[in-house]
């Protein structure tokens, strides 16, 4: 008889947002007259830049054309959209030839796949806190995994240890704690990938809130990644798809484990089990790239970052320990008093009607902290800002 | 040191389309001056329907202003395109609910990606000639690949031979047969799959086509077929949606393998490595089934069928076994005069500047045979027939 892949059954139900959901809903009914603010949710709140609209529609009219309307889109992605990403990274002086770039429908989705080319038998690190999608789908395919500590020693930037891994998640700027590695700590990242024969999955999603010059946006911007690292990235933060649907992940064709080349593999994977990406979208993504899409971009962000600055600021002036806040959507907060991740959930949905996310959902190294976002509306931060300090 | 999935290095090149793009390029250097015509692709090239095209512009609006901005989808797909899914599965008396249809950006993604949640271990059937990737997927996988024969016999449509299999992969409207199961024969399918516990991975890519009522569109319209099958289906080849990209699968509640839900193992696969398909694209596939949208895409289809009618009916002229060319886009022919399939790819194309695809690519029963595709245009067709007639 057909038999199932059985290690599903050793994922653990993640009910962290759920729980929040049912908790959120009760005090609603509870309240009803009280306005509840979330500053929970990962999610982009500003609508598509104009030029991002413009193209899809222009798109949407060529594909009801019949000289213009395309099947089928090359596996990888149109080189339009290829060229203005590899063009995106040389500007910070990364060479990413566009043979090297794979246009995808999400960094979720590639992240995930990514581990269907690699053996079962490989050991895994993942920082712990984490995003839960890197642990997940790992167990999926029963490798055995270890966490790298992130904790405010080091600033919630997990460094290697001296433990052997073989395959390597980071995620910077970082979901969830909103700490960005510096280009002196992906240096010693790579190093120990390079000494480890080891692969570095490297999460760039956010790459869009780095405002510092000095921090890297690539991993491809410290020397020797491109032998043990690959890229993924998004334009769901940079442009606010994130109900739009793009990504793209970089492997260079000098990533190479003994006579494989990952690179190829990729290709007969994506060649395999991807029809390519909706035309209509690859040319929204495009339209990210021209002078005024990228100008608009910016300014949306620019306007998640102010509201983030907001609640950092207001973390300072409490004298509470915080990684995040700058070049970053994400807060990440000690829970005063000593309190509990959930207690103070608790206790700010209680107080305050404002819902953030515990930071004891994302790992053993997250209980005491919490998790709040820079997505909301600038007046909902304002007022969140304002009742917060209220219970601080 | 990491290693990679070494069952990658099973896998065959695949040269046939490659192979045919250097035939045809040297070809056309070589003869200037002929017009080549191909039959060989299986891309729609019809645009989409005026109706899908305004709710792609519609939609994209909807994103460019603040109050009607989405970001992420739910990972399964938006309730207002499943709703009319299921609606359309209810006009043949199929009852499926929302919560088993599974909305993504591909048949092909998915059909790739379902392997995840089975075992390494089972068994896995696949006709022979067949659509390549059920064969690479499970390579890839490593697992173990028996082939059901199809062939001039049971005019290829594999039937059970008595061998056990866990995982059966069929298709009907066949890729590149042609050939469609009637309701007695997907029934012994049931019966063998329900008898052995397998699992049947049904790929309905091309239901669209079949014109013919007594023939089954869906697996599920056979009694029992929940408790042993997986539908996939697509807008693809329905509203020439091939460069718009939207699927969806069912699965059933009813599908267990002993405590196994494998719904709920596809929604917990779906949910870590999806983040949910664009909204514009959901908008747009919703589309289809408003009454204009399906007459248009209904119109598109006749006339591809039409197309298939003008080949075949050269073929039936001609005395030429072939299978397909109605109930479906594709025509399998016997190769005149015992010709192998790449004889008469050169013969085709050196005599009538046609292209097709030699059969031997689909598998060792397409030896001999030959896939011509209706996607061509009208005047490009009869054209081609005219040219074919002359070497037959």
């Amino acid at each position: 008889m057909a038999r199932v892949n059985e290690n599903y059954s050793n994922l653990k139900q993640s009910y962290l947002f759920k729980d929040i959901a049912t908790k959120v809903a009760a005090y609603k009914k509870a309240n009803p007259d009280k306005k509840v603010i979330s500053l929970g949710i990962g999610d982009v709140t500003l609508p598509l830049p104009e030029k991002v609209v413009e193209a899809l529609k222009e798109a949407s009219d060529e594909m009801g054309k019949a000289d213009t309307f395309r099947g089928y889109a090359p596996d990888q992605g149109y080189d339009f959209l290829r060229e203005k990403i590899s063009e995106h990274y040389r500007k910070r002086n990364v060479n990413v030839d566009i043979s090297e770039i794979f246009v995808s429908d999400g960094a979720k989705s590639d992240v995930g796949n990514i581990t269907e080319i690699f053996s079962r038998d490989n050991m895994v690190m993942i920082p712990d806190p984490v995003y839960p999608v890197y642990m997940d789908t790992n167990v999926m395919d029963g490798r055995k995994i270890i966490f790298a500590d992130a904790n405010k020693e080091n600033n919630f930037l997990a460094m290697p240890d001296g433990r052997h891994a073989d395959m390597i998640y980071l995620c910077s700027p970082n979901n969830p704690c909103g700490s960005v590695y510096s280009k002196e700590q992906l240096r010693k990242w790579v190093d120990y990938a390079l000494d480890n024969k080891a692969v570095i999955l490297f999460d760039a999603a956010y790459e869009a809130f780095i405002t510092n010059d000095t921090l890297p946006r690539s991993i491809f911007e410290i020397e020797g990644a491109e032998k043990c690292a690959i890229e993924f990235c998004s334009f769901s933060k940079l442009a606010g798809f994130t109900g739009t649907r793009c990504a793209y992940t970089v492997i260079k064709k000098d990533l190479m484990l003994e006579r494989f080349s990952l690179h190829d593999m990729w290709v007969r994977r994506q060649s395999t089990k991807l029809n390519g990406v909706s035309y209509v979208i690859q040319r929204a993504a495009e339209a990210v790239f021209t002078d005024e899409g990228m100008e608009q971009c910016k300014k949306n962000i620019k306007y998640y970052l102010d509201n983030a600055k907001l609640i950092s600021a207001l973390l300072k002036e409490k004298g509470i320990y915080h990684t995040g806040g700058t070049n970053s959507p994400y807060i990440w907060m000690n829970c005063p008093s000593n309190m509990k991740s959930w207690e103070f959930f608790d206790l700010l949905l209680n107080k305050t009607s404002v819902v953030g996310t515990p930071g004891s959902g994302f790992g053993m190294n997250g209980e005491g902290y919490f998790r709040l976002t820079s997505f909301g509306s600038r007046d909902n931060t304002i007022e969140a800002v304002e009742r917060i300090r209220r219970v601080l």
